[in-house]
């Protein structure tokens, strides 16, 4: 089944906002047995959504909008869809008492514009939202499925997992679609084409194989769409096993895990708890471990120590170094993970220093010059890095280079945790 | 002028990668007087592509293509262009040289593949790419323009800022679009829609209005496109003027900047330095602090107290008050802000601690209690919120709360700090 998602609103094509929502979109339709088409982005004028409602029909089973639904005179999706479909706006009380209830979480008050979110078209199923004032429309039409949802991410994430996909999966049969992902560390993404490039040509018809290159990672994902689970499961697991043979350790995990919930899973196997101490990022690799429900088990805290000052009180780096060598040096992050393993008393410790950029770089250390240090009560293991990147990025990858040194280090050596 | 960007590859479809190609581009095309009419994502296949051009040159001026013109076999966009136009593919010596030696300075071998990247459309003005082996190609038809240009962001970026954009504003006669956009806080957007009515019914028809809501904070943005700079510049000040009127101190800031700058720009212009104490936020704050360039001049660090064994030894919190009142409690986050103050040596702390979920809620305090304390050497100031949404938002929330008690802080009695 063939899904096209148009994406309404302004921000969009004046650049300021990245459309984060279609990507998402797409994995969890494509999850679920769909395909996207094509992803449109309009205008909020009346002439152009119905244009490209009437072009996306064309091409798909299902259209999907987001945006264009607030209450603000800006937003015309729901006029729109209404005027297109024939249908008159009425005033729905169901509607109106979620916005109530809502409202009332937030000690808000209602007014004229968020009763307004109460009218609905007369010819839509109106879906419920728990999390926002603007209704979800589900129109169909000559067998085709019409849905205009909110744009603000969250409510949109909540309205596709909650509500849409199962909805349309009652609809429309889709086969069921396995997906397998294999987390692949340790070779760019041509050299693990070209290893394993017997076995990839070898793979049945109905076996599709994607490359996610992501820092450092490579995602092998096969997907097979199928009638029959239990034989492509058996079919899938026989070639992930030949898979096996080939890469060996290179192969991370066998399942899409995030690497910081790997980390923690491996450190929980170890009984084992960790704590970082950073610099250039900043505390984004504290963020990352914390993102991962459970995480108070295994990872007690973190030092942000941005200032030397804190780098010399809290952590213990010798003002000596500091001068003599930088605070982006091997000497300065050995001091910073050993120090935070002392401070919070912890079996291991990541330790970040570098130039993010864009300004602070020198000839000599230029930005994206990255010092990354981990720490155990036995050993310390330190590498410096360039990344070149922009500040963002260099920030990123220094955490997920981070993270997978840790990895490494646990999967090769537990004996040193 | 109006602008379509095409961005061609199944990579976009199935959620690999987000486009943040096309709001760059909106961004800076806007920036030089053009408008985008579309965006439009499509699969490499040679119909959907030639379908697709079809469709744009109908509604605009200028296609922009991105992405699907790499060596391999998947990629066709140069293939079906040349069909399209009807060209031939001839080679070109000059692209040659430029790919030779740019294989030369990243020390690689020219293989088949990269050699085709020569052949290019004989009806097509060819565009030199420095940074990469794609030619760029440039080709017009009946008064509009299509471009075809690498979808690798950064060869995109040098070819649109060098080259596109200088040569589209050279074909084409463009008037100047200017945005200005105001950043409101304590005004839900349906609010603030019936509080600014009246100013916004009265707004000039070349005035356009558009709200943008983001977690407690509504950006305003006026466009307007013009011929006259100066005087468009004058109407929306004086239109921004008596909004100033209206909406006072609701009004953070009149540009378009982050919450965590902004947080900056007061610091600095105090000469105060920040420090934060996070528990449920697990760095986010320190994270989001530290994203911005310059951030060491008034950040000095963060204690990521997870355990409470850390709020403790590092914070100074009591034990007592953990054991009395829990670790998310006012009597806990106030310790460790003020903690948090006493170990480093700022002026201003925040202190987060909450229950991001999905586990570790209670009766008393479910998911999404979050406590949030800012203390200065004067005065400690704390509120609790419940938030009541799943882990990353909650997280997110948080941090975007406790930045704007802080800049509500620094405004309103600055004298505090």
């Amino acid at each position: 089944m063939l899904v096209e998602i148009i994406t309404i609103g302004d921000e969009i094509l004046i650049g300021q906002i990245v459309d984060t929502n279609s990507a998402w979109m797409a994995v969890e339709l494509n999850k679920a047995g769909f395909d996207i088409v094509q992803i449109t982005s309009v205008h909020d004028q009346e002439k152009h959504i119905t244009e490209a409602l009437e072009l996306a029909l064309k091409r798909a089973d299902i259209v999907l909008f987001t945006g264009g639904i607030g209450p603000t005179n800006d937003d015309i999706t729901k006029q729109t869809l209404s005027k297109y479909f024939d249908a008159k706006l009425v005033f729905d009380e169901q509607v109106y008492a979620d916005i109530e209830n809502l409202l009332k979480n937030r000690s808000r008050a209602m007014n004229e514009l968020t009763k307004s979110q109460a009218m609905v078209p007369d010819k839509a199923t109106v879906i419920h939202n728990p999390i926002g004032t603007a209704p979800i429309t589900w129109f169909e039409k000559e067998g085709k499925v019409i849905v205009s949802m909110p744009g603000v991410p969250y409510e949109m994430k909540q309205a596709m997992s909650a509500e849409i996909i199962p909805r349309l999966q009652k609809v429309f049969r889709v086969p069921v679609i396995i997906h397998k992902t294999i987390l692949v560390h340790g070779y760019p993404e041509s050299a693990l084409a070209i290893k394993i490039a017997e076995w990839e040509n070898g793979l049945p018809e109905d076996l599709s194989l994607a490359y996610l290159p992501n820092f450092n990672i490579v995602k092998l994902r096969l997907s097979a769409k199928t009638e029959d689970f239990n034989a492509t499961q058996k079919l899938i697991s026989n070639r992930v096993d030949r898979l096996r043979d080939i890469l060996g350790d290179a192969i991370l995990a066998e399942e899409d895990i995030p690497l910081e919930a790997l980390v923690g899973r491996m450190l929980t196997s170890f009984g084992k708890k960790i704590v970082t101490a950073e610099s250039c990022t900043g505390g984004h690799i504290a963020h990352r471990l914390t993102s991962v429900s459970g995480s108070s088990a295994y990872f007690k805290g973190s030092v942000v120590a941005y200032s030397n000052e804190l780098k010399e009180n809290l952590l213990g780096v010798k003002t000596v170094d500091l001068i003599q060598h930088g605070a982006v040096s091997r000497k300065v992050v050995e001091q910073m993970a050993t120090g935070a393993l002392q401070l919070m008393g912890a079996d291991v410790a990541i330790a970040t220093s570098g130039i993010a950029g864009p300004d602070g770089g020198t000839a000599e250390k230029p930005v994206g010059t990255v010092w990354i240090s981990i720490s155990t009560k036995k050993e310390t293991l330190s590498r410096m890095f360039q990344f070149n990147l922009n500040r963002q990025l260099n920030i990123e990858r220094t955490t997920q280079t981070a993270l997978l040194m840790l990895i490494d280090l646990m999967r090769n050596s537990s004996s040193i945790l």
